[in-house]
């Protein structure tokens, strides 16, 4: 496995590389949710690489930018052990040099849910994809369904700007309570990480009442809301009952649904979501 | 020569090609200093692509759009003449299908010049210079000094999104007069035509006053004003003394300097620009 530091010499190693090539960006701290990512292109794509980017452009004022968890070495070897080829991990100087000022936006979707409640994210996000895109020039690449919105922000982006790559979506991976991985679940206390479940209940709550024939959204949020409540440690950012494409809130539940929701647990702000079948 | 009206069919043709494929996008309505990005794309490069496409985001409502000249098969012939090897002829359902929503915005040197004049001008450029880019993946790319504003957008969108492509600059091709080509000269009435030149005879006088070590950003600039102003056809909408990287206006010209301007013929607006060696 190489690890790639620099901009120039990933380009000259992606040169070099003739064949499907998977890719798999992240903010590093990896758990099991980021290696289902790499195991998928493991198993898709003749070539890997993973990119690890802690991306300030999508972290606003007052956000968790220093305090994001960070632990390269174990990275590196999580992803030695998944026969990852290349580990890409620039500098903040490499890939923001100054006089940067370029920006990636999408509109619209983006300014739903999390786009509402951390303005700026998403264009953040955008433009250090399209960069790390154009670096790497992957075939596919691999994003979690956990981060719902980002997934639909980034496929609109591909196929608006014609980046020409495939985006796959690998499943939520959950702790035995239902807990959505996520680095920031290391920010829990251990009472705060029992309360965190209460995401996971509130979400199949919503599947259980869309299951006996609910339809009517807002009874769904005020249930799903009334849920999360009652726990002590729990307040909600939102909950959401919308269209699974467009992610436009619903009134009533007439075509393809997502659940999600956004819920301060303590100081730590934790997000999922379930698709209402 | 082939003719290409798809993206699909364009990737497909591209992925074909083995070799240095230069890149000239054009709005079409060919003129000699197109003709000459396309010259100097055929001794540089492999291969050559020309896109025809007259990008309904760069024009803001009232301006031109409807009334930009046409004439795609005249433009074809020309290329032909020329052994371009691709013509790109997307439609705009091609282009921007229902839905689209995402733009590339470059800060700072956009809100300047033509994009103070032109809101919105510049992030239609960028984006569909980003969808070309991505379609046609040329390794050089070609642009006429004539739009300077725009080479240096370009230049700075492809540095901050890593594409990886060299933008090539090629001068600007003018009439006996000095009046700089373009495809809107075809709207000035005999009368007009003979008062253009007045935007070449600025900056002519620009540089002999740089060249008499006049030294004084606002004396230059009042000079050419005055001059503009003494043609009765001719309204002057902005005129710049700028740094040659930048785009911000100078105080005292102390570097490589760019004088530009934006001249009302009519109902015609025309630019152009010269360097104050």
């Amino acid at each position: 496995m190489q690890v790639v530091r620099t901009i120039a010499e990933m380009r000259t190693l992606r040169q070099q590389l003739d064949g499907a090539i998977g890719f798999v960006p992240t903010m590093g701290y990896l758990h099991r949710g980021h290696l289902a990512l790499v195991e998928r292109a493991r198993s898709e794509d003749q070539f890997v690489i993973v990119s690890i980017y802690v991306n300030p452009l999508q972290f606003a004022a007052g956000e968790d930018l220093t305090a994001y968890p960070r632990d390269p070495n174990r990275d590196r070897e999580l992803l030695r052990q998944e026969n990852a080829d290349i580990v890409f991990i620039p500098s903040d100087s490499e890939m923001y040099p100054t006089g940067f000022s370029t920006w990636v936006d999408v509109e619209h979707i983006t300014e739903r849910l999390e786009g509402a409640s951390r303005p700026g994210h998403f264009r953040g996000v955008a433009t250090v994809v399209a960069k790390l895109f154009n670096i790497v020039r992957p075939c596919r690449a691999y994003f979690g369904q956990k981060d719902a919105q980002q997934v639909l922000i980034i496929k609109r982006m591909v196929a608006d700007l014609n980046m020409g790559i495939e985006i796959a979506v690998v499943p939520t991976v959950r702790e035995s309570d239902g807990l959505a991985l996520s680095s920031r679940n290391l920010y829990l206390s251990p009472e705060e990480r029992r309360a965190a479940a209460v995401l996971f209940r509130a979400l199949t709550l919503a599947r259980e009442l869309r299951a006996d024939g609910k339809r009517d959204a807002d009874t769904i949020r005020n249930q799903m809301k009334a849920l999360i409540d009652k726990e002590p440690l729990a307040r909600v950012d939102y909950v959401s009952v919308a269209d699974a494409r467009t992610l436009d809130e619903l009134r009533t539940i007439d075509r393809t649904t997502l659940a999600s929701l956004a819920v301060w647990i303590g100081k730590t702000r934790l997000i999922d979501n379930m698709s209402l079948e």
